[in-house]
């Protein structure tokens, strides 16, 4: 590798299969970006071939989503086994500060399972950390300093990366840095495109185990694609149009459009 | 309010909470036309978080469509617990003369839960009603009489709005009904137009209670925006533009195009 | 009929409802092509309303896609109703080959339902057959031999239609064979292609019980749209377009498309 982009390259070329153990909402919209990116995109709830699966799976994606007894009870085993067969795990864990079942169930993953990343918005981060002490975020720059510093303590406490999305994204691990200014507010309009990046960053980790890599790789493919997609957008068209040319733009994404991506690092 | 159609942009002010309960067919669309009109969809199929869901949300979507069991075993008791909490309910009972356990199962649902709005087609709400004596639909104008005389029947019966969506569509309280010539008939070859009208219900009753302004408010926001995607459709292009195009029109909504439905109050 | 190709119209005439037992990814997909090809789609997982719905279905769709519960504990019950009720079935044994939870569940189906169609790529009807010994392919010409034989001979053996999707399509019944060379390799970036081309053999079957017929009229409809759709593709569309245009293009598919394919049959 000459530079971190040409994983995107290296990744249509290995085309990892992604396994995805995730909501009933968004699926669809999982495995047509897992596609689009260059990956092999694999649903199953299926406890009996976990195992089998797992075996020749280079990273796993798990989602909370729905919280249905499908995903539920299969889970923590997944994310068990995976780490057995050193496949890594990314953790989306929607919604999780919502409802007492949400925060009592990612504990419980949390601690029994070792994740590779986790990503969610500054609220589920936030309800991770359990710790609300030294936050003061009320304007938005002070909501960023609140950010790196829970991303950080968060990626330290417990050994993975740390991303966390929002107007501006951070992808934490340890005391290093990344700040993505790229996206577009819009996105928020299209269900999936949290749980997608989540897809993304399972991809680039079925071609690089640095997972603080593959956290900003992944974010940042969404980013620049979103953006896009929102700026290309025509008067007369809206967020039904927004979706499908995200996936669009991830397809036609390249090593260039990567290499303009509007970053920070720290 | 100086108008009805002012309730349009108090939901993109308050963004309201929409918890759905529905089918694996339409989950995505249905989400992304809640997002799409200015509401928050939620989905989850846990009952240990009904309750603690429903104490943030502004109105809950029923629908029964696939009839799994994840669907089944907390209906109604997230129904119960809406009741409990005051949120209002949508009900769409899909295909429920189709089968005799879609007909059990919506009439223990409409006996242990009040709905504020019941959503279906001429035959869902024929099965509904139970007594097919009085009707004599041989023509469409006989039709829409039955129309008006059963959706008024199970509104007094019921205590709720009644919609009955067609080639017009019949928004029923008591004796109040609304006819809205808008839509289009191509709008029957995309799965879930019907799905997503009750989200567009269910995100207007999370700025009204009123039912009846509920229940017409979102059932001529997708007639007005379906009918429109049907016009506007390319002679190379079809029902899966159709799809994309109607959630556009949503996002694309304003209180002018619903002040020029096609609608009669009687 | 005075041509196979009428059975097009015959479809869009009749609008036979094809019901579905399908995975969680791709079960709107389904439904929309079922649609936009002129069938109407039913997706249930309720045991108690299997016999009601499949005495009113011209065909039955199941696939194993996401192995979940909700599919397999009603999928040998639903084939051996629908066997009872002659109703033709359509079996799509996703990655059959990659778990041996798959090919023990397969092996289950294939003994105790009949079949009128088969369709898989060609990992998943060689792992179906069983029987490596003659295959040899290594380039892709002796992969199109070894396609033939297979097909042919799991055809003899199930007394059942056998289609091989891949770079070419095979339709093969007992010694009779279809090859279609419409599609594109580029269809395989979108998830689903294979679940929707099941669901328009389905569709087929409630016109004509010919399996042979539907299972080369449903793969020949989506290799021509397909197809049509890659070709169409502006420079700044890609996957995300590609699948909206394939439903598109099956809805506006005609009997002079048809006649058109790139077939041979021997």
């Amino acid at each position: 590798m000459s530079s971190i982009y040409d994983y995107l390259e290296a990744l249509r070329e290995k085309n990892p299969l992604v396994y995805h153990i995730t909501n009933m909402v968004t699926i669809n919209d999982c495995a047509n970006i897992t596609l689009a990116i260059g990956a092999s995109p694999l649903m199953s709830f299926n406890e009996e071939e976990l195992e089998d699966i797992l075996k020749f799976s280079s990273a796993l994606v798990l989602n909370i989503g729905t919280m249905d007894s499908s995903m539920m009870n299969i889970a923590i085993k997944a994310g068990q086994i995976a780490n057995k067969l050193n496949v890594p795990i990314v953790l989306d864990p929607v919604g999780v500060g919502a409802t007492k079942e949400r925060v009592k169930f990612v504990e419980k993953l949390v601690e029994m399972v070792k994740f590779s990343v986790i990503k969610g918005n500054m609220g589920e981060i936030k309800t991770l950390i359990g710790d609300s002490a030294k936050l003061k975020g009320v304007d938005s720059n002070e909501d960023m300093k609140d950010g790196k510093y829970i991303g950080c303590k968060l990626s330290k406490k417990l050994g993975c990366t740390i991303v966390i999305t929002g107007k501006e994204d951070l992808v934490c691990y340890k005391d290093n840095i990344y700040t993505i200014k790229n996206g577009h507010k819009l996105m928020s309009k299209v269900t999936g495109t949290g749980c997608m990046t989540a897809s993304l960053i399972g991809a680039y980790l079925g071609v690089t185990k640095d997972s603080f890599t593959a956290g900003f790789l992944g974010t940042l493919s969404m980013g620049i694609c979103g953006e896009k997609a929102v700026k290309n957008l025509r008067n007369d068209e809206g967020t039904g149009t927004l979706k499908v040319k995200i996936i669009d733009n991830i397809y036609l994404l390249n090593k260039n459009d990567l290499k303009l991506g509007d970053v920070i690092f720290e």
